[in-house]
């Protein structure tokens, strides 16, 4: 009387044993993998001849003395982190591309003015602790270390640790405290793939980033009955999922008016079983956009949609077609993560244009003026870049990634693409010493 | 820059927390605390002088001897699971009901024609492993010992078991082969609470129950690709969990048109991450109706309207105002459970309708006449009660529950309409037993 499919085993299993096998890393932040990493950046960037020394936080510093080592480093760096099922590029590009600089610059016995640095930050993707950038946000001064050491695992069930525990766990918990003061930075550049689809379609070779959209991360909670759904007729229900749907679908709606995003990326309920209606769901709600204003807008615009939907009405004519309830659910909303727009430093701009210009041969480059070989581009995606931009100059520089797709396996930069991104770090790095 | 609330696990202890704190019952099949029930049933019943045997399903049965033990007993019974987050009637209020019978007679010294006999059966409410009334459906013959021993738990991260797994575990894996013929019944009378609204409302003491409506169980399966929030244009993506909520609203709109049922209690996401576009979304689909062919109908329609959903159409006028994407999803359907419309046996209707005439003073009762203490009703809930009558002559009786409510810790049926039940359901065992 019934398929022969599968279970929901079977199906998680295959899921999870994909991942493993794909060409994709799964290095979530401080998790055995992670500490790994970090052993071969402290003994790497050692041997290099490297200082290195670990904050509160577990960013990890290595430092290259310069001529003179009176004032603070340029730092190069990005993250050793992944998603859950991520690429091999995010982050880790930007980390070996700028530990690529410390072998260069050794190789070539290059001495720079003042000293130079590579940085990797903790947990930047705020995949398994739910704040991206949370370790350069400490360093900024931006969040607290207490409320960054607090944060839980978005995994709560399997998974109970939060950031402090896990770095005593991984022997990552550094003396240094996490801070600019602690530890100060002339500048900061990051190489990183662009997670976009425009330098390749425009077949450019760098893109030379002028600042972060603004992006805010909300945890949505819907309230409504466990009841039975073969008893309970519509009328009767106060369904959180039912509902859930039409505030994931209405988020879309509005961000589309927009031209803004909105994405769920975690939704969990309770209690969890085929033939009862949830009475509990708790969804992520992440918001984006380039002006902070535009955010404000789409958030002001969920928040009174949201509230017309758990009452019932048909807002966003999203109803239309569904028997009316009697019963209301409730809905909570609360700010998680909030980043305004950035935007970068123009000494910072200028070396990486500069260096870009040198590599691909566009000349003598003035302000504003970009050849052909790259892009003068705003970054969807969150970067350390945003924290470090509060307390030092910073720029970015995006490489092409084949088919804008990241945060999956199948993330691919060119080796070709990532020897342009590395040169022309080290490139803007050199520059930015000589100012 | 972001509000102080809970974390994510914050709020899912607490979720955890109350809802063992409540006036409910959360006793998932085959765990420790069923196991417990178990073994009160079995000692309870061998005290009443029952003989107490266990099949290869776990279904327990307990047997009091009959003046003549040629025939088949009569018995009553229902069940001992309860949902994750269920209350203390429904299907417990069967199975002790049942229990009283054998007291009742016991302490009046009756001796009964034929055998009686009360039944635990196993897994009921499908919540832990996700077929309903599978123990019962192994009885019938409907469903393979198998197929049911291999069922897997629905929370496969944390709970690995399988039926057979977890029978051996708690000792309740019987020798006895689960089947109508090495457990024959002469018939088959359940008692339980309405799980609806309609006694309470009408105000009526009881449900003469003529049959149960008509549903399936499905898991559908999206498959999208996961990609960045912040970097990935809406129509470059292929969202899993928003074309998910679009098909849990077109179910519902599907339903509302027929006058059926569709609900989801079950949806789990990959990879998980709030920054990360879900690539894979799996939910369960409940579609319940009077008639089987209504459930056909709502079960084609969505069918249709998930698949053009999944590539992105505007089926039934659910992506109005949605960015259109350039990339589809996929979409898979599995059938998992089917149990078409039943219709109880008249000579045990007319048992049912006799005790409780006779409880209520309606005084004689002639076939469709029923006075005004009791009502004819179709069931919304699937009952072991819809296996059994495939085997034997069955009918079960309802009593009047606040609200309606059920499956949820508010459930709540009062000591005289527990009493009620417990009557009628005696009298109408006595009376089977007379024919
Ligand atoms: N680059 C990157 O994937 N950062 C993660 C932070 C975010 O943008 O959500
Ligand atoms: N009575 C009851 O809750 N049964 C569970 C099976 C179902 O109807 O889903």
């Amino acid at each position: 009387e019934w398929g022969k499919g599968e279970s929901w085993g079977d199906v998680e299993a295959d899921h999870f044993h994909s991942g493993e096998t794909e060409t994709g890393m799964s290095r979530l932040s401080l998790s055995d993998t992670d500490r790994q990493a970090r052993d071969w950046f402290h003994r790497t960037a050692t041997e290099l001849g490297c200082k290195v020394h670990t904050d509160a936080m577990g960013n990890q510093f290595a430092v290259r003395p310069g001529l003179s080592n009176d004032a603070a480093p340029t730092y190069a760096g990005s993250h050793l982190d992944t998603q859950p099922t991520g690429g091999r590029y995010d982050g880790i590009l930007g980390v070996t591309a700028a530990i690529e600089m410390l072998r260069t610059l050794n190789d070539n016995w290059i001495e720079t003015a003042y000293p130079v640095g590579v940085v990797n930050w903790t947990n930047e993707e705020g995949a398994r602790f739910p704040m991206s950038m949370v370790a350069s946000g400490v360093w900024a001064g931006s969040i607290s270390v207490e409320r960054a050491h607090d944060l839980k695992s978005v995994i709560p069930s399997s998974d109970t640790a939060t950031i402090q525990t896990e770095l005593e766990r991984i022997g990552y918990l550094g003396e240094v405290p996490c801070s600019w003061e602690a530890t100060p930075m002339a500048a900061h550049f990051e190489l990183h793939i662009e997670q976009g689809p425009i330098l390749e379609a425009e077949n450019r070779r760098i893109g030379v980033v002028r600042g972060v959209q603004s992006y805010k991360w909300f945890t949505v909670t819907v309230r409504g009955r466990d009841s039975h759904t073969g008893a309970t007729s519509f009328q009767h229900r106060a369904d959180a999922l039912l509902t859930a749907s039409k505030m994931i679908l209405a988020s879309h709606k509005v961000a589309s008016k927009h031209g803004a995003l909105a994405s769920t990326g975690i939704l969990t309920l309770k209690p969890g079983s085929t033939n009862t209606v949830p009475g509990f769901v708790q969804f992520s709600l992440d918001v984006r956009a380039p002006q902070d204003d535009t955010v404000e807008a789409v958030e002001s615009e969920c928040r009174s949609a949201f509230i017309a939907l758990a009452a019932g009405e048909d807002a966003l004519q999203i109803n239309t077609g569904c028997t009316p309830s009697s019963r209301q659910c409730s809905v909570e909303w609360r700010t998680d993560f909030v980043s305004p727009a950035t935007h970068f430093h123009g000494d910072c701009i200028a070396c990486v244009q500069a260096a870009g210009s040198h590599l691909c041969g566009g000349g003598e480059v003035k302000d504003k003026d970009i050849g052909s070989w790259g892009k003068l581009m705003t970054s969807g995606a969150g970067h350390d870049s945003v924290y470090t931009n509060k307390r030092c100059p910073t720029c970015m520089i995006f490489v092409p990634c084949r088919d804008g797709v990241s945060h999956n396996p199948a993330e691919y930069s060119s080796p070709e693409a990532c020897e342009d991104g590395a040169n022309v770090l080290l490139g803007a790095v050199v520059r930015y010493d000589k100012l």
